[in-house]
C-alpha cells in the first residue's frame, strides 16, 4: 500500500494513493457503481469528471449468480468496464439496512480478492447511533476479530478495515487503535450514514475526531457513505481522504439536486442556480418535462459535477492554506454544521488539530466569524506567546488595534517609546489578543484580515488571552493625547535596537524559548531588502545563520544557524534522526524520505525548520518538515523532510 | 419606461424591465462592450450566458469619427451587432479617470438618443470618496442641473440619471430625491468604483442605502461599475437591479479569475476550482500555456459564467425567500463584507429595510451567525410582540428553549399549566427572544433552524428583547422537577382554550392590536386538518372568516373576515384604495394594478393581507399585497394587489 502526503492544510491533506490500477489523488469521491444498473458508466465518469476510482458492491455481485461468475472469470474491472482503481464494499450496509442477510465474513473478503478488487472491505458490524454502549462494544470486538481474520486472507489486495463504535468516542478511538495495531491498509469510518441522514453533524464530527485520534496517520481514511458535498470540507479538514456516494443517483431519483450549501428540489426551481455543463444546456422547465430516466441521468451528472468541483475547491484551499476558511464558510450555510464547529472549540480537539496545522500558509488568514478565533493556528500562537515569549521589561505600553503592519502604523509612537526607554515592551491589544510589536510581521499577525468591529465573542476571547499574557506586568495604556518625552537618541540606534528585538522574539516563537540566545550570541549583522526595508539575512560573527521570509516573517534556517541550535539545544530538540543508509543521500542534497526516519522531535510541526541528524546526533543538514512526529514514524512512503542545506 | 416587480425578498426584487428591444429580467449584469475590441461579442454572450442587455460607451463611440458616423447612420445596435437592449454610458467615468476630457453634457445625451440607445446616461459629475462635502455638494448640484436639462432632450430614450454625493449619505439621499423629483427613468448609483476597488464595502453600503432611501422605488437602480459577483447578493438585497462590468475582461487581462467568494490568480492555481463549461474543458496548466489572447478570452468567459450564475443564485434565493442567508453566507467569506453587514444592524436601516421585507417566506429561516438576529423579519417580529401582543395574564410561565414546534415539545407541560389556570401566559425563552406559546407555529418562530448552542452576541440580544417584552410581568420559571398540581379539567376544554388563544394572538400580530376583537366577536368554530391536527378554517357565527396557512401559520383573509376588520378599524387601516375605473375589474376577480391605486395604509407590507376599497371606503375585495405603500404610490406598471375574494 503506497500512500503519501503531497500537500496539507488543517488536518487535511492532498495525497497520492497508488493501486495496481494507477494513481489516485485524494481527497476524492468514489461514485458508487451498481453493476446491475449504471446510470452513468465509470468510463463516462472518468471522461466527464476525471474520476480516478469508483466503488462497487461485492455483496451485490456475489449474490447474483451471473454477475458472480462473470466477475470471477473476468475480474471486477471487466465487469464494470473500468481500467481505473476499484474499491469494493462488503455488504455491511446492506446487512444493516435489510437485516437478515447471510454473508460469510471471510468468504466475502476472499471473493473481493478473487475478483481483483484494488481495495476490498471487511464485513464489519454496523454500529447504529441508537445502540447501547455495551452493544456497540460487542460490535467493535466482532469487527476487530473479523478484521484480523480478513488480513490473513486478503492476499495482495488493499484491505479496508472499518472503524465502528456507534456514537461513543472512546469506542471509536479504541476500535481505531486496534485496527491500526493489526496494520490494516485503509480505514473507512463506518456507521455514520444515519448521523448524516438526520444532520447530526456534531456527532459525526465527534466520530471522525475520535477515530482519527486512534488511527495510524499514514493510512487513507474514508468517510463511508458520505456523498453530500456539504460535509466534504469539514471532513477533509479533520483528515478524511475518501468519500463514496450513491447520493448522486439517489438524490436524482428523488428529484433533488446537490449543491455545496445544501439540496434543492427541482420542482421548486424556476431557474437552476448552477453553471455546470448540464445546467448550462437545459432550463429547469425542460428538465422537468424530460423523460424520467433521462432526467435522472442529467441530474445525476449535475450532482457529480457539483461534488467533484467541491473537491477541487477543497484541494485548492489546501494549496492556498485556507481550508479552515472554506470549512467555516460552508458551516455558515447550515445551522447543524455551525453547531458541529463547536466541537472544534474544545481544548482537547484544538490540541490534537494543532499537531497537523502547518507553521505558515500561502494566503492571509481571513476572519469569517467567531469560530475563526478557535483555529489551531491561533491556538498555537497564543500558546507560544504564553510559553515562549520573553518579556524585555516588566512594564508594557499597550496600543489599541490599528492598521497592519502595526510597526508601520505606530512607527512614530514606537520611536518615541524606544527613545525614552529601549527595553519597554510594546503590545498591541488586537482583535485576536496581544501582539508584541516585535512579532507584528510574523504570520499570522500581519497576514490576517479582520473586520474593523469584531463580534463580542471574539472580543472576549481576545481579552482573556490578553489578560493571561500580561498578568503580573505593569501596563501603560497609550493614548494619542499623551506624548512621551522627546529624546535625542539617534534614529539609527532605535532601529537597530528594534531589529534585534524583532529577530530575537521571532526566533523564540519559532524555535522555542531561548533559541534567540543560541542564535544571537556573537556580533549580529542584519541585512535588509533595499526595496521593502524588511529584514532579509542575519549574520552572526560574519556567518549567515538565518533568512527571514518576506511572506510570513519567519526564518529559514541556514546550516550555520542549524549548528548553533544543535550545539545549544540537547537531543531531540528540532531533530529529525535518519538511518545511516540515508546519510549519503541527504549529504547529496536529497530529501529525507519517511521510511528512513528513525525518530523526530515531538515539537516539530508541518513546514517547521528542522535539524537532520544521524543516530549519533551528528548534524547532517537542515530542512523543512512536511510531516509531524506521529506521521514521520508511521509513513513508510513519501517525503518527510525537504533538505535545504547540508554539512560540507 | 416599463418596470414591474414580479417577486421579492429582503429589499431585493425580481423585475421585468421593458425597452424598445425587449424584456430584461433583473437583477442582471450588463457586460461592458468595447466597440473597438470585443473579446466576446454580445451575440455570443446572449447564446452562452443568456445576456439580455449590454452596456457600451457613447463617449468612446463619439470621439472616434468612424464609429460615430457608423453609429449615427446605422444605430448602436448595428454597430455592436446586438438585437437585445443596449445601455450607453456617457464618459463620466472617463472624465474622472483621465481628467481633462471635453464632452458637452447635452451633446452626449442627444448623441445617445440619436444612435438609438435603449437607455442613455447623463454626463454626471463623478464624486470621488476623498473630496470634501462642499466639493461633493457642488458636484451633485451640477449633476442635478445636467439631469434636468438632459430630460428635456432625451426624446423617447430611457434616461439614466446618476446619483452622486461621494461618501456623504445626506448628499446621496438629497441627490436621489432631486433626481426622483424630475421623474428620471433609471437611477445608477455612481462614484462607487473607488470604494469597491479598495474594498470599502461599509461605505458602499452606506452609499447604496442613502441613495435608495431618496429614490423613487418604482425605478430601476443600477450599481455603476459593480462587476465583482462578491458584492451582488448584498447589493441586490439593498435594492439594486442592475450591475455592469468590464471586470470580466479587465480581470482576465490581468490573469485573474472571478469567484463568488473572491478572486484567484491563475498562476496560483494547480487546478481550477470550478466546473463551468470553460474550466471543465481546460486544465490550469493548459490555460497557462495558451496564447495570451485566447487565454484572456477563455478566462473572460469563465468570469461571465461565474457572474451570471451568481445572479441566478440570487434570483433563486429571492424566490425561496432566503436572500438574506445568501448575503450573510457571502459576507462570511470576506472580512470587509462582514464589516459592511454591521451597517444593517443600525436601527434606522433595519427600520427602512423592514418596509420591504415580505411577511412570510417559502423556506425556513436558517441561522448563519450573529448577523441573523438583525434580519428585518426578526426586527419586525420583536417590534410587533412589543406593540401588538396582548397578555392574557400578568403572570407568565417561562420555558427554556426546546424543539420546534414548542407546543408539541411542551404539550404535557402546557396541559398541566392550563389545567391549573387557563389564562397563564406561557413564554418560551428562545435563542431569538421570547416566543409566546400561542405564536409558536407562526413564521418564523416554527420555521427557523438555529444551532443548539447559540453565540454569545445573539444570546445577549435575545435576552434584551426578552426583558423588554416581559417587563412588569411576574415570571414563573418552569423546570422539569417542578410538577404542577393535577386538575381534572377535560383535555377537550384545554385544547379549545389553547386554539382560541392561538388564533387571537396570531390575528393581533398579523393585523394589529385588537384585530382579534374585531374578528372573534361571535360564536367561533375552528376547523382542523384531520391529517396534521393543525388549525385550518375559522368561522365566526357560521361565517368563514379566516384560513390559517399550514406553511407559515398566518391567516389568509376571507371576504367575511375582511368585512369585520373593515367595520372595526377606521380608514386607512389595512386599506388599499383604488380608482373608480378599477372597481369593476376588481369585482370581476382581476388583480389591482399599481397605476389604479390612489392610496394605501402605510402599515401594509409585501405579501400582507389587505382590504381593497373604493375612494368612499366601500369594501370591494380582499387580497394579498405585492407592494408596500411607497411602492404602490410610485409604480405605474405591474401588479399591486392580487385579489383573492370580492364582494358579491
Amino acid at each position: 500500500m503506497k500512500f503519501e502526503i503531497k500537500n496539507r492544510d488543517a488536518a487535511g491533506r492532498i495525497c497520492r494513493f497508488y493501486t495496481k490500477h494507477g494513481k489516485v489523488t485524494t481527497p476524492t469521491l468514489l461514485p458508487v457503481i451498481n453493476p446491475n444498473r449504471m446510470i452513468i458508466t465509470p468510463k463516462e465518469m472518468k471522461r466527464l469528471f476525471g474520476t480516478e476510482m469508483v466503488i462497487t458492491n461485492s455483496y451485490i455481485i456475489h449474490k447474483d449468480e451471473k454477475l458472480k461468475e462473470l466477475a470471477i472469470e473476468k475480474g471486477v474491472h471487466n465487469l464494470i468496464d473500468f481500467d481505473g482503481s476499484i474499491m469494493t464494499d462488503s455488504g455491511t450496509f446492506q446487512s444493516y439496512k435489510y437485516r437478515d442477510i447471510k454473508i460469510d465474513p471471510l468468504e466475502i473478503v476472499e471473493f473481493q480478492r478473487d475478483i481483483g478488487s484494488d481495495v476490498g472491505t471487511i464485513l464489519d458490524v454496523f454500529g447504529t447511533p441508537e445502540e447501547t454502549e455495551k452493544k456497540a462494544k460487542e460490535g467493535i470486538q466482532e469487527t476487530i476479530k473479523r478484521a484480523k481474520q480478513s488480513m490473513e486472507v486478503k492476499g495482495n489486495m488493499i484491505l479496508a478495515c472499518t472503524v465502528q463504535g456507534s456514537v461513543y468516542p472512546n469506542l471509536r478511538k479504541k476500535c481505531a487503535e486496534k485496527l491500526s495495531e493489526i496494520n490494516a491498509d485503509f480505514f473507512p469510518i463506518g456507521g455514520v450514514v444515519p448521523l448524516m441522514e438526520s444532520q447530526r453533524y456534531s456527532d459525526l464530527t465527534k466520530c471522525i475526531l475520535a477515530s482519527k485520534k486512534g488511527l495510524n496517520p499514514s493510512r487513507p481514511v474514508h468517510l463511508f457513505g458520505a456523498g453530500h458535498p456539504m460535509i466534504f470540507p469539514l471532513a477533509v479538514a479533520l483528515g478524511c481522504d475518501f468519500f463514496d456516494s450513491s447520493a448522486y443517483v439517489k438524490y436524482a431519483n428523488d428529484g433533488r439536486m446537490l449543491f455545496p450549501e445544501g439540496t434543492k428540489k427541482l420542482e421548486d426551481l424556476d431557474e437552476i442556480p448552477c453553471f455546470c455543463p448540464i445546467c448550462i444546456k437545459v432550463t429547469s422547465s425542460e428538465l422537468k418535462k424530460m423523460k424520467k430516466s433521462e432526467r435522472i441521468k442529467q441530474m445525476a451528472k449535475h450532482n457529480l459535477y457539483v461534488s467533484f468541483a467541491e473537491l477541487k475547491k477543497i484541494r485548492c484551499a489546501i494549496l492556498e492554506g485556507n481550508l479552515w476558511e472554506l470549512v467555516e464558510r460552508r458551516a455558515h450555510s447550515n445551522p447543524y454544521l455551525l453547531e458541529a464547529m463547536k466541537e472544534l472549540r474544545k481544548k482537547e480537539n484544538k490540541k490534537w488539530l494543532e499537531h497537523f496545522e502547518p507553521i505558515y500558509k500561502n494566503k492571509a488568514l481571513f476572519y469569517t466569524g467567531s469560530q475563526t478565533f478557535h483555529r489551531p493556528i491561533l491556538y498555537r500562537c497564543h500558546k507560544r506567546l504564553i510559553n515562549r515569549y520573553i518579556f524585555s521589561s516588566n512594564s508594557a505600553v499597550i496600543l489599541p488595534e490599528g492598521e497592519k503592519p502595526y510597526s508601520q502604523y505606530y512607527s512614530e509612537v514606537i520611536r518615541e517609546i524606544y527613545a525614552k526607554r529601549n527595553n519597554l515592551e510594546i503590545i498591541v491589544n488586537t482583535h485576536i489578543g496581544p501582539v508584541p510589536i516585535k512579532l507584528d510581521e510574523m504570520y499570522p499577525f500581519a497576514q490576517s484580515i479582520f473586520p474593523e468591529n469584531i463580534d463580542m465573542e471574539t472580543e472576549e476571547n481576545g481579552e482573556k488571552i490578553f489578560n493571561k499574557f500580561m498578568s503580573g506586568k505593569k501596563l501603560i495604556f497609550w493614548n494619542e493625547k499623551r506624548s512621551l518625552k522627546k529624546s535625542n537618541k539617534s534614529q539609527k540606534k532605535i532601529t537597530e535596537n528594534m531589529d534585534l528585538l524583532r529577530i530575537s522574539a521571532v526566533a523564540d516563537m519559532q524555535f522555542g524559548k531561548n533559541a534567540s540566545k543560541a542564535l544571537f550570541c556573537g556580533k549580529i549583522k542584519i541585512n535588509k531588502s533595499k526595496k521593502t526595508g524588511k529584514i532579509r539575512n542575519i549574520y552572526c560573527n560574519e556567518k549567515h545563520i538565518l533568512s527571514m521570509r518576506a511572506g510570513d516573517g519567519m526564518f529559514t534556517l541556514k546550516i550555520k544557524g542549524a549548528k548553533m541550535l544543535h550545539n545549544f539545544f540537547k537531543y531531540p530538540k528540532y531533530r529529525v534522526t535518519v538511518q545511516e543508509d540515508a546519510v549519503p543521500f541527504v549529504k547529496d542534497g536529497k530529501s529525507v524520505f519517511a521510511k528512513f526516519v528513525i525518530d523526530c522531535d515531538e515539537g516539530l510541526r508541518p513546514y517547521d525548520e528542522c535539524l537532520i541528524v544521524n543516530k549519533d546526533d551528528d548534524l547532517i543538514a537542515t530542512g523543512r518538515c512536511l510531516l509531524n512526529r506521529l506521521e514521520m514514524s508511521s509513513f513508510n512512503f513519501g517525503m518527510a523532510v525537504k533538505t535545504r542545506e547540508h554539512i560540507d
